[in-house]
């Protein structure tokens, strides 16, 4: 199915992406709870003018913004296009070339804050659901959800869709929010980690203290913080927590056979990603320790003083940020629970922890085939002129098995953005060309959907 | 020997300490270059209205200020009087009371940033020195050097003392930066702990990534520090850097032995600093592990997010600051090429580790005896009416030791802080009676001299 040339709309339809992520809509921090809320009014008003009936609904937290057109009639099927509108925090701000929150264009990449992950690519359906309708009819029903909460772990999202699940039925999900494994090669996803994510808390001392005055005879929370984190793991990066490994699955060696069968140069990923070396569980393969094996990482560490200088303190606190990415069937409160018993198990008795639960998500795993993860990938065929890929995600939606648990339909996961394109970093980008060459894969998929 | 009551005068020497500490200068932040000099304008007018030849000396850093009154004669002992007019940051603000730079009084004690640490004991003496001028000559020789940097290291200090050797020629020194060892029991110091501040960089990938996405294949700085850091000591509290306690040398028994019989709780001393429980080097007691035994300790630790929430990003670097305090004969230059070679030999060859040296100084122990360390017994003792006791000192005045090799002079430690008076900590205080007392022991000191 070819589509007219997209030329005539793309300046327009760039300067309303470039409206969209000029909104700091950063759900994790509470000054930026308007912004937020800005860029659900602003995503409605788009879906509005694409021509489908939209609303705002209103959670515990930040909204959920859904758009319906629903005239294909109750024998056509059903899509629900889940996206997100919220982004992650933009710091460290000096690290970025240009600022987050006012998109610029170097050497064909578009970069901004939430670009890649999710505003550019839910901007895509935006723009082709709105092409399409301006022509006449859909051949399939469109229930569009963006939610703003994904980036702090979609709190209020599994209720909202719990108690809408009538008016949320759908025969697939579909979502754009990963990239395709490189340049040229388009991908479907076979899976994505689920997510555990914890702040651990060492407390020493009352307050802060001088450090040769006390040091040596009061417990250091930063040095008692650092023996917990180095206990997570052992020389050759296995997570060493009793149990955590238990429910881990193994791949059918169908799926493996495909990972091998990838092109990927570890020495060239090791280069982009600038690091001396590269390290992960022992005998795995790179590809294979991003997406079918579980981590665990230290995400961010704060204690005593941190300015300029030096200043002898002992701190009261130290606080460490964890998280673990999770494989099938691996549950996410077990996994905190374990990181507990362990953590009481190897602090020290003269200083206080706590481990707490900031986020979590359950992994996924896809059922490929079936119509519409056939129509997917040969729309990307289509507009890439290759065939799209099998891979995986190591990253984590988490409510991609939830939506197939409670409405019973396939999630169908084609992405954009590119390998290296720093969602959650500095810099993040998504390709200038994918603009394009995006929409027209979704105008391909949706069209094909005709019966 | 006796004074008349300072009782008249107090107020207004209250009101030009309080005036003193208003001005925040700490000596490793930049932007407070100019209180740091108006600190030292302060003081060296403050000398010359208490009849002082008073002069400001410049450095590379900030200024010495020098006050000087000669005219005892040739025949005289020479004191030189040793302090610092600049003070540690006061982060983290929010857990004073009040605000650091305003001081307060509550409860019989003055508040603010330096009251302890050290413009408030520098102030006793030039108190003093005001009194005993405005009476007649004085029957020694006074030097009085205060400089700007010991917050920092005093990292100009020494080649200055070097270069003013002749200058600076005298028969004591004299120190007030330190505590008694209890309200009511004046002490004298028979050591100082000596400083290696470090800090430990570990980089990782060139840039901030998403943990899902790279998260078990890309290093993560943070756990590798944590891994160093963990290394450092064994479960026992004891040092794990190979060398680190081959110059240590033993103490002789009858110090060992005074530490001993100093009415001491570790109970009281553990609910003092308000921690779960004490820890420190197996086979030693709480005093002295603080005062005879080196130790090593995390003064700081940054990477990644520390913000509220969740941000799943895995972190391009990681730094911890790092600091020993080194007893006799420890030296710091070789402790920090050991910490290198430890560091080098445990680090991750994934990842890049970088140690920078901070500061350092030399530990410090006292010759006891002598007529002006017995002047100064005899004056605590006249002043609180007890027999002071000979205390160690966890933390580091590193131009002591470098003092006594320079003027070959004996250093003479009396401090009027009492212990848990937060210096380097928020809610810094020294006991209001204390201002009358140490005056009136300082008074008591000087005319003691008179020969």
């Amino acid at each position: 199915m070819s589509h007219p040339s997209l030329s005539p709309l793309l300046p327009r339809l760039r300067e309303e992406l470039f409206e969209f992520l000029r909104i700091p809509s950063i759900s994790a921090r509470r000054e930026h709870k308007d912004d937020t809320r800005a860029a659900a009014v602003w995503l409605r008003d788009r879906l509005e003018r694409a021509g489908m009936a939209a609303e705002i609904l209103e959670t515990p937290g930040h909204p959920v913004v859904l758009g319906e057109w629903q005239e294909a009639g109750p024998e056509a099927p059903t899509l629900l296009i889940y996206g997100h509108y919220d982004v992650q925090p933009a710091e460290p701000l000096e690290l970025w070339t240009a600022p987050p929150f006012e998109p610029s264009v170097r050497d064909g990449r578009i970069y901004a804050r939430g670009v890649a992950d999710d505003k550019g690519q839910v901007f895509l359906h935006v723009a082709a659901l709105e092409i399409l309708l301006s022509q006449g009819p859909l051949p399939v029903n469109v229930i569009f959800l963006a939610e703003g909460e994904e980036e702090i772990g979609s709190p209020h999202l599994l209720p909202f869709v719990e108690r809408h699940r009538e008016r949320l039925a759908a025969d697939a999900v579909i979502i754009s929010d990963s990239a395709m494994f490189a340049e040229g090669l388009p991908s479907l996803l076979f899976s994505l980690r689920g997510l555990a994510y914890t702040e651990i808390r060492v407390r020493g001392p009352r307050s802060d203290l001088h450090s040769g005055a006390y040091g040596g005879a009061v417990p250091n929370p930063a040095t008692e913080l650092a023996r917990i984190l180095a206990s997570l793991h052992d020389a050759g990066g296995r997570i060493q927590i009793p149990g955590f490994y238990d429910d881990v699955v193994e791949w059918d060696e169908e799926t493996l056979e495909g990972i091998r069968t990838l092109p990927f140069s570890p020495e060239a990923f090791r280069e982009g990603v600038g690091a001396p070396g590269l390290h992960g569980e022992t005998g795995w393969t790179p590809l294979e320790q991003l997406w079918v094996r579980p981590t665990c990482e230290v995400n961010g560490l704060l204690s005593g003083y941190t300015g300029e200088g030096a200043k002898t303190v002992l701190p009261s606190e130290a606080m460490a940020k964890v998280s673990f990415r999770l494989v099938p069937d691996q549950d996410p409160k077990r996994v905190v629970a374990l990181l507990r018993d362990h953590v009481a198990q190897v602090a020290s008795p003269h200083v206080s922890v706590e481990v707490e639960e900031l986020h979590s998500g359950h992994p996924w795993r896809a059922r490929p085939g079936g119509p519409f993860f056939e129509a997917a990938r040969e729309a990307l065929e289509a507009t890439f002129g290759v065939e799209p890929v099998l891979t995986g995600e190591g990253g984590s939606i988490p409510i991609v098995p939830e939506f197939e648990r409670i409405l019973g339909a396939p999630a169908v996961l084609l992405g954009f953005a590119l390998p290296g394109s720093n969602m959650h970093a500095p810099d993040e980008w998504f390709p200038e060309a994918h603009l394009e060459k995006g929409i027209q894969t979704l105008l391909s998929f949706y069209t094909s959907l005709r019966s």
